[in-house]
């Protein structure tokens, strides 16, 4: 469609045609392989149009993760009652993990994050705005940061053995599961008793 | 000291220094930017001796992660009563990553685990071979090698979160607090009920 091509900064789809080709090209040549050049290329548009839009590459890789990851989705399973937050939340997790629409770009964020500084960044920026920061809101218990990035921490662990390192028998295990498995643990972070701050019993 | 080098692969610490080289890389750039030519120039070897040695550099990366990684540290905190068998592993986790001497060869490992596919089975091996393996043992549950898998992936993203991607307030809070936190998720892991497999119930 030449149409949609060139320099012209007010049009929507290119925006989106660049954004597109981003998404593609972090999730495979990575964030190290990732470059303005080849995204305008692939994009059909000259590399100053990329410039124009998202000022660095860091900055195209913040919108390609912003337009990529299924927040929407995840915030919609913590609407619910507190006590099934967890259950909710694990298998949501998982079935997007399982889907091959969101799992490839979530691995791609995952193991930018993993490897690059700035790629963390936009990630934990991403994650604190977007999704704890609705997932805090309904939290009743004291320490809802902290309990919010536990629970993280075991989902995205469960992610970086699961689909990232695949280790079996855990990454043939059936989804609903390991969902089951680990809601618990969730649940307990996000709802139960734990010790978060130094008291004199704890020093 | 000039008689440690030269291509006399009978000396051990030859082997030593290009493995001291390579660890050494390996931190400061990853997996991706470590080269077995930069790794023989730091050693002051010939790169066809690392060769030698090593294979390549993947054989390189598995000695390097073999020679690196506390294994005995972790595998010592197994040994114990069951019931306080998670207590053990998460305080002994959280010190050897708050180790300067292990904190950042455990994060290169991570990190290069999480980008290269090659580095990921590398780590799945040792995993498997020498942490898990006597994890498994001292468990007299069934289903042991998913129970600690399970286990594992907390820990992965505990580790993730707190040390790769420094997220607040998980990162500063005490180590001792973390380790409380998170050892009953684990112990019931590792030695509580759990439905792991398919029943006419769970389908």
């Amino acid at each position: 469609m030449a149409e949609e091509r060139g320099r012209r900064p007010g049009n929507p789809r290119t925006k989106e045609q660049i954004l597109t080709a981003a998404i593609e090209s972090f999730v495979a040549h990575g964030y190290g392989g990732t470059t303005i050049r080849a995204v305008a290329r692939a994009a059909g548009v000259d590399p100053a149009l990329v410039m124009h839009f998202f000022g660095s590459k860091d900055g195209l890789f913040a919108a390609a993760i912003k337009e990529s990851m299924p927040v929407t989705l995840m915030v919609e399973a913590i609407d619910g009652d507190e006590a099934h937050i967890a259950e909710r939340l694990a298998a949501r997790y998982l079935s997007l993990w399982e889907d091959p629409a969101h799992g490839p770009t979530l691995k791609a964020v995952l193991q930018a994050a993993a490897a690059t500084p700035a790629a963390a960044d936009l990630l934990k920026d991403l994650m604190r705005t977007e999704l704890l920061g609705p997932l805090m809101r309904n939290l009743s218990q004291d320490h809802a940061e902290l309990r919010t990035l536990l629970a993280a921490s075991h989902m995205i662990g469960l992610a970086m053995m699961r689909y990232v390192l695949k280790v079996e028998p855990l990454a043939s295990t059936p989804a609903h599961l390991v969902a089951a498995a680990v809601a618990p643990a969730l649940q307990r972070y996000l709802t139960g008793t734990l010790t978060l701050a130094e008291t004199a019993d704890s020093r």
